[in-house]
């Protein structure tokens, strides 16, 4: 769910997206992209939610390997294909993560 | 929906969380919270997106006026009642935008 990733620096890749009304082979090609992202090198987790707009949220170690993942050939099919049919808009954002803290409700046990 | 951002360099906070099952009072936080940040200096636009996850991504001009947000009284106030009550856990990640990019779908207009 919440991705565990490192101390950082780290970086993210922030895709914002609206769709279009096609949504054929969408659902298919977007697990098989989560699925081949998680093999790439660097890769350090993923976060993702959809209402009017959808956002995918990617942890990466380094630029380069975010470039390598852009570049990736099914990757760049998907991408294409994203831009035909099933994307109306998206915004892609490339940072650098410099600070991060996060919250954990505690579980309180009762031993009898 | 997706936000007018200006040319990087700019901030991006994200918020990932995990909602616990008690949601009394949260739908009219977050919206007074949306309101609110919306009126901060450097300010510059919101995404938010729910499903077992939700990640809220807001854009600041600065460092420093992230910081005057998250210290603003009745933004606090709501991050102690989210603490207690609203989430299970969630994670913060401050980040610089180094680089964006977009896409639009150009709508072909016939003129007959």
């Amino acid at each position: 769910m919440i991705s565990k990733t490192p101390k950082p620096p780290y970086y993210a890749v922030i895709f914002t997206s609206v769709s279009s009304a096609i949504t054929k082979g969408y659902d298919e090609t977007s697990n098989q992209m989560i699925s081949l992202a998680k093999k790439q090198i660097g890769f350090l987790g993923i976060e993702s939610a959809r209402n009017e707009v959808g956002i995918t949220v990617s942890y990466w170690d380094s630029l380069e390997n975010i470039k390598n993942w852009k570049d990736v050939f099914e990757h760049k099919i998907a991408q294409k294909r994203g831009k035909e049919v099933w994307y109306n808009t998206y915004k892609v954002r490339i940072c650098r993560v410099e600070h991060d803290y996060g919250f954990e409700k505690q579980i309180e046990f009762k031993m009898d």
